[in-house]
């Protein structure tokens, strides 16, 4: 049986052993009712009732009662217990709030709390593709696609779809159940099935016979609260439609949209809508016929419009065959400069998704500075839970702190709200419920999900801290080792609160220094190759030389970017004396004798962080050992081996980065180290 | 039809429109003789006769009469030409010298030449692979191996093989039965079928069912005098022979071979033998059971003897795990640490396979230090005809004077003969008829066989060079021409001539400076990638730092490779004051400033090759371009095309190879050039 990750049913029962359990609803048939009550006495195996007055806990829906939409309200007073909802939705999540609580603490006393979430949009967005590869996964096999029982490790460097399955999809529903099960439980509520770049069969998805697959697949997510959405290839009508044309203003090109869409609705009422790649990294889109995003968005959105469907278009477009000797051009000011001015131009029904960076999904990035500067526009926020920059769930890292530090982050633009990233979603929105965040999981159908069994706290910080923004890290992380490793001792959780509290940092400090980004291995992304990216045509360079080192940005000097930040931002930014040492070589070239705030110069910056980072995994693999047969042996073996292979990692990117950056520099270590010139 | 290279049937039949032909042989039913009177009347049209008095030409078998063994002798008196040779393969070469010599010139006289060749094995090894795929082939598919039909340019990355076909055998008779003809025409007598690296189903190709497809192919290349040899996979015991263990002193192991030999030559009763890649880059060897490839070859050669088979063991032997922290391993050093103990060990019948220098096949080289120690031992030198790292066919590259140039080097080692490359192996030799040199082939399934059809030069070269060592790069081109461009007038032979000659030296001003090497794209090896291997496994590094660059192989300073030349090689090579500046880099790390033979610096020397070189590039393609319409258009559109692509990587390479340098010595270029720093 696959792991359980945080929702073990044996501690879940237990925790719960005291309580009975009993609905209270209008419609017991709704499905996410019957999937709850079915689950609750089948698979976490409590005891329920069918009058709620012999019952010591009641689940109640209450149509129109607060907290109002998603929201859920758990009040408990002696040995009762009532958690009520406005919605099917909200009670689920409820009841998820309940079984986290009482996996934390032991003896509960009274309580009344009530939550509803921060974001109305809390997606994930699957890179799977329909022969069964997951593009930029590192847990095995895609969990909708592939044939039953492969899990191919293999990462076909040179393209896909690799295979051309007859049948694309893999039909393990209990999988597929057991992950709308871990949804529900961090209160994800949409679910996109397929890759955004559609290749091969994958366009035919949104028609039938492989629509009626998707169907089945989305009425089993429906149960969870999840709805379904597709991504889709903006020259179907072309490739699949028979037609001449994409022009999104051609009529025959929108009349097929409509009839694609109606079909879909047909077969799938509560359909999600489309997510869209578009002129981006060589996938098809509206430039081709000289029409605006807007016009393709729209179009989109007009075809899904009567039903109620959502278009998500991606604001990841920049020119990935930039030419490296080009110094004016800068990737880091694409999406504003592509989509700043459509601003106000689309449809009710879309939303613009915006990666958290101006780059991508770095281990550093300041904040992507479209955000904020979008009124009128809804907006989803794209995270990456998947490793890919951040070690392949090989290395372990737990990046929430980044995404609370982004969402946290103050735009300083103008408009309604704090202008915070989390709250400018719902104050610059069209259609509020249109807005959130999305996240591309970094789960496969190995059998703890995540490969790295650590990397199931990045999938359940992202549901969490999407649902509530005002949780912090250390927070969550207390939540999730509560849940997943129920009765360990103390000093075992500070093994793992340590290693996952420090992961990011560790990882920072022996990779890419001070925010230059990349030094990875070209497309594969993980390990180290300081020059893997510099000659290529990526948009993504570090501009090393023997005198120093960063992409200058600024105004004065550089491509200009820090121009697109709000003011307060821009002069932080531009400016050598403020801006924050770890975004200092994302904003500026600077000589490898530059003090930092830190009073280092650059150059022992970059030996100092890299000798601690390979110390810090040493420490990992030590403090880990020291927890062997105190947490269960699958778990413990899985990540003895993983911090072996990071070990090896870490290693090698100390040494290359040291030694590139001495035979550059010629500057000694103030500390006399060995550096391998 | 495909391209028929230099020996177009309708150019050969009209340059012996006069001539009458007869043959005057004991056993006129020899498979060499039937085939070539076929080849005479039905594939060149020419006129046969069967009464000698009634002929023109005669073509005669006079056996015991010199030359010997292949040799041939062609006497023209008045209007009668004879043809004679001691055997019927030295007949077959006769008549293809013949027809060489009346394709130069239109009137010929009377004339008495006599050959035989320099070199007893002139061998290509083919690395086809059973799938179809030609490891380092440009020119499409395997012309033994892959689907009827099948003509993929793809080159995959990850390994090899990618198809398992059923029935690996392409079966295109006629394919090879030209091929064969192309091969006796320029004198190869053997050739191996297979990769060195035998994976899969190929390991299989020594047993039947597919050693019956062996012979089919072993019979057709027989008719042109050719002897055909498979590698082999020294595991094979344990893969296919269900044996416990793969090692060569091991009883079962031994009579294992021993009846995988009797099986073949029952099969094959003129096979050649086996080649050998053993604990080389991955492949499995006697090391893993603490033998000596002295061991493992002669138990190969054990099994072989009693019919007259030959083991051809690489000496490609080197550690490819190296750590590049690592200063003291030098992979040069390898091949004369790995062999140079087994001098004199080796069986009769096994012959040492040598790659000409000391790395792999590079631009620049030196020799081989092991050339010319190895007393008592079957020597075969080894060349890459595919043009691996000389530009993979797209960028024109005549490499012939490189291999003129190896075969003449003087080695000044201890011995008899006059201790040049050339002649070494026949003075050292255990058996002089196990001795030569072999050529990695550059022919695929491609229309014009070779991918660039001026690549195709370069196979005839090969064979040409091996037959006569005395010949040089510019006769062999003046020949290739006048036989593949019949009627062509001067000024195009001009053109032809000046870019062939120059384009090895092109091709090395814009690639890796001064004998340094690699500098390529990782895995592919075509494209710059300066730092492609600095940090890998291979043991192939350039140590640019801020100073200088270069590998220092002296014994002085460095790893002491050129200790392992004779003392005069030695100290020329040792000392920087007599290094060619060709090879500088290759044995020294000097400072960007250091001042070369030629009067400039090192710095400036790399500026300027590298602009000279696209600036001739640059001149090929006008030129080429001037003489559209005097060539045959699908030749010159097929050129064209190359040098476009060729024009892309030279620019490619001089910016990113100036930019790296500048960026490192922070020297600027004496002229002002433009460098993307």
């Amino acid at each position: 049986m696959a792991d359980p990750m945080w929702l073990n049913p044996h501690a879940v029962r237990d925790a719960l052993r005291h309580e009975v359990f009993a609905f209270a609803v209008s419609d017991p048939e709704h499905i996410i009712v019957r999937r709850l009550a079915d689950d609750l006495s089948t698979y976490f195996g409590c005891r329920v009732t069918a009058d709620p007055a012999a019952a010591s806990v009641v689940l109640r829906v209450e149509p129109g009662a607060p907290p109002t939409a998603e929201g859920y309200r758990i009040r408990r007073r002696a040995d009762t217990t009532v958690v009520s909802a406005d919605t099917e939705r909200g009670l689920l999540y409820g009841f998820y709030a309940l079984v986290r609580g009482r996996l934390a603490e032991d003896n509960p006393g009274d309580l009344d709390v009530s939550s509803r979430p921060d974001q109305p949009l809390r997606m994930l967005n699957h890179w799977d593709q329909v022969d069964g590869t997951v593009e930029r996964g590192y847990a095995g096999e895609s969990i909708f696609f592939g044939v039953p029982g492969s899990n191919d490790h293999a990462h076909p460097p040179g393209g896909f779809p690799v295979r051309d399955l007859d049948e694309p999809f893999r039909g393990d529903r209990e999988r597929i159940a057991q992950y709308g099960r871990f949804l529900a439980s961090i209160g994800i509520n949409a679910v996109v099935l397929n890759n955004v770049n559609v290749r091969g069969k994958g366009t035919q998805l949104i028609q039938l016979p492989l629509l009626g697959k998707v169907r089945e697949v989305a009425d089993l997510l429906a149960q969870f609260g999840v709805r379904t959405f597709l991504s889709i290839n903006f020259a179907a009508p072309k490739k699949i439609g028979g037609l001449s044309s994409s022009d999104p203003l051609d009529h025959a090109v929108r009349a097929w949209w409509r009839t694609v869409a109606d079909a879909i609705y047909h077969e799938i009422p509560d359909f999600g809508g489309f997510l869209v790649k578009a002129d981006s990294e060589g996938e098809p889109g509206p430039y081709e016929y000289g029409r605006t995003h807007a016009d393709g968005a729209n179009m989109l959105a007009d075809a899904l419009a009567p039903h109620g469907g959502l278009v998500i278009w991606r604001a990841f477009v920049y020119n990935s065959h930039q030419d490296w000797r080009d110094r004016a051009t800068d990737r880091a000011r694409a999406a504003y400069e592509n989509f700043k001015p459509l601003a106000g131009r689309f449809a009710p029904n879309v939303a613009l998704q915006i990666k958290f960076g101006p780059i991508d999904f770095q281990t550093r990035e300041p904040i992507s500075p479209l955000i904020g500067q979008l009124h009128a526009t809804n907006l989803i926020v794209e995270f990456q839970i998947t490793a890919e920059y951040l070690g392949h769930q090989i290395d372990v890292n737990y990046p929430v702190s980044q995404w609370v530090e982004v969402l946290r982050h103050h735009t300083h633009t103008e408009g309604p709200g704090d202008r915070t990233v989390a709250t400018i979603a719902s104050s610059d929105a069209r259609v509020t419920t249109y807005v959130g965040v999305a996240g591309v999981p970094n789960v496969g159908m190995d059998d703890n999900w995540t490969g790295h069994a650590l990397a199931q706290a990045n999938l359940y910080g992202f549901g969490r801290l999407a649902w509530d923004n005002s949780l912090d890290a250390a927070q969550i992380l207390e939540e999730w080792i509560s849940q997943t490793f129920t009765g360990i001792d103390d000093d075992v959780r500070d093994v793992l609160r340590w290693i996952l509290l420090t992961s990011r940092e560790t990882y920072e400090n022996y990779t890419a220094p001070l925010g230059v980004g990349f030094m990875v291995r070209p497309h594969y992304h993980y390990g180290v190759s300081v020059n893997g990216y510099e000659y290529d045509r990526w948009g993504t360079y570090h501009f090393a030389d023997r005198d120093g080192i960063g992409v200058d940005r600024t105004v004065a000097t550089g491509s200009g970017f820090t121009a697109q930040y709000a003011p307060a931002l821009r002069h932080t930014y531009e400016d050598l004396a403020t801006v924050p040492d770890e975004l200092l070589l994302f904003f500026h070239h600077v000589p490898y004798t530059h003090v930092l705030h830190s009073g280092k110069t650059v150059i022992q910056h970059i030996y100092d962080t890299h000798f601690d980072g390979v110390d810090t995994v040493q420490r990992y693999r030590e403090r880990w050992a020291s927890i062997s047969g105190r947490i269960d042996p699958a778990t413990h073996a899985n990540v003895s081996e993983r911090l072996d292979r990071q070990l090896e990692n870490a290693v090698e990117w100390r040494d290359q980065v040291n030694t590139y950056f001495f035979r550059m520099s010629g500057v000694p270590d103030l500390h006399g180290r060995t550096i391998s010139a």
